[in-house]
C-alpha cells in the first residue's frame, strides 16, 4: 500500500506569524503518523508562513517567474528550514523520515510541463524510509524559476509512484457544501460546482476548487480531511471528503 | 562553455574542527568565482569536517550502507548546512548561486550504478543560475543508503552536462610526482603509477589515485590544482595538473 499524505501549510505552520511552526499540532500529527501501519508513505507539506511571504515579496507564483537568484535562495531556503522542522517532528515520533527538496530534483520545460523524476523516491520507499517533500520553487525554462505548489506535487507523486491512496490534511474537515456541511463523496466537479464556483470559474488562489479538479484527475483514491481525521485516513478508512473521478 | 568546478572539502572547511567552515578561504575563492567570466558553471563542494565525521560514526561509506534514518538525516543535514554556507559565500561575491542536494534527486540501483538526472541542472544553467551541489548520502537499492563522493558527482555531472572543463580545486597544487613536484600532464595512469601506487593498487581512501583514474575516464579536459590556481582555471588556462585520457 503506497500512500501520499499532504500536511497543509496552514496545518503545520502558524499562518499569521512569519516562519513559525505550529509545534504542538505538528507533534500531534507526527504521533499519528508514527502510530500508523503504512508500508510505503510519502509525506508532503505546504509552505504556510514560510514560503508564501517570500514568494509574494519576490512576485513569484506558479506562472510568474523570477530570474533573481536571491528569490530562489530565499524560497528554497525557507522551505528547507520548514522541512527540517517537519522531518524532525516525524523523527521524534519514530517515523523514518528523510528530507527531499523538489528544487534539487525537478524543473519545468518551456511548455510549463513539470519534470520531477520519482525513481529515487521509490528507492527510498523500498529501503524503508519515509521521504518528506514540500512545495518549492523550480527552474522553469524561459521564465527563470516558478513555484511548485504542494498540491501539484502530491498529484504528480501519486501518479509517478502509482499510489493507492492520496490524502490532503487541511484545516477544514473536508470539501464543504453551501450550508457548510462536509460533502462525503465527489465523483464529478458538478457535484460541488454550486458550492465552489461554476465549472468555468477561475481559481487563481489555488484553493479548494483547484484541489478538487486535480484530485478528480488523479488515479488514486483521494481524500480531503481535517487533522481530526488523519488517524482514520492512515488506517485505510474513508476520511472527510472522498474524491474519485 | 560549461565548467564543473569542485571545491574540495579540505579547501572549504577546517578539517580538524568539526562542522567548521574555513570562512576566509571560502570568501577568497568565492571572490574569484564571482570575478570569472564563465557562461555555465556548476560548483560542487566536498564534505570536509561536516559529512565525514557523521559518515564514520554511522559506519557508512560509498559501499557500506545504512538503513538507519538518523544516519541519513545526520549526513544529509550536515551537508545542507555546509551547502548553505558555500551558497551564501558565493552569493556574497555576486555569484547567482542556488542550492542543489543530490540526496533529493538521485539513488543507486542494486548494481550500485548511480542514477542522478541532470536535466534540472541544465535548466538552471540555461536560466542563468549557478547550481551548487555536494557530496551526499543516497538511497541505494538493497543497502539502505550509501555515500556519493564529491569526486564521483563531478565526473557524473561533467558527463551528463557535456562539460568542456572540469576542475578539482584541492589543498595540493596538483598531482605530485615522487619528488613532490607537480606533474604537468597525465595521459595514462602509467604516467603517475610510480608516485600514486601501481595500477593494481587499491585506493580505499578515495585519494589522488582514484581521482586520477576517474578523470582519465572523463570526456572533459580535467585539472587538479590548488587555490592559487583557481583564477587561471576559471580563465580557461591550464592549471596544476592537466589530466586527459
Amino acid at each position: 500500500m503506497t500512500v501520499v499524505l499532504k500536511l497543509g501549510g496552514s496545518v503545520v505552520t502558524e499562518k499569521e506569524r512569519r516562519e513559525t511552526v505550529d509545534d504542538e499540532r505538528l507533534a500531534d500529527l507526527a504521533m499519528e503518523v508514527g502510530a500508523a501501519d503504512v508500508s510505503d508513505l510519502v509525506v508532503v507539506h505546504g509552505a504556510g508562513s514560510f514560503g508564501h511571504p517570500h514568494a509574494a515579496e519576490h512576485g513569484v507564483s506558479t506562472s510568474d517567474g523570477t530570474t533573481d537568484p536571491q528569490a530562489v535562495r530565499d524560497i528554497a531556503g525557507t522551505m528547507e528550514r520548514l522541512n527540517t522542522a517537519v522531518v524532525g517532528a516525524l523523527a521524534e515520533a519514530g517515523v523514518p523520515a528523510v528530507p527531499v527538496h523538489p528544487f534539487s530534483a525537478g524543473h519545468r520545460d518551456a511548455a510549463a510541463d513539470l519534470h520531477l523524476p520519482t525513481a529515487h523516491v521509490a528507492a527510498m520507499l523500498d529501503e524503508g524510509f519515509v521521504p518528506v517533500m514540500h512545495g518549492d520553487i523550480l527552474a522553469h525554462a524561459g521564465k527563470g524559476a516558478t513555484i511548485l505548489s504542494g498540491d501539484e506535487l502530491v498529484t504528480h507523486l501519486a501518479a509517478g509512484l502509482d499510489a493507492d491512496r492520496l490524502g490532503l490534511c487541511s484545516t477544514v474537515p473536508g470539501v464543504l457544501d453551501q450550508s457548510g456541511e462536509v460533502v462525503p463523496t465527489i465523483e464529478s466537479y458538478d457535484d460541488v460546482a454550486a458550492a465552489l464556483g461554476g465549472s468555468d470559474a477561475t481559481d487563481v488562489t489555488g484553493g479548494m476548487a483547484a484541489k478538487v479538479r486535480a484530485l478528480l484527475d488523479a488515479e488514486s483514491s483521494a481524500f480531503v480531511f481535517g487533522p481530526a481525521n488523519l488517524e482514520a485516513f492512515l488506517a485505510g478508512e474513508d476520511a472527510g471528503t472522498r474524491i474519485e473521478g
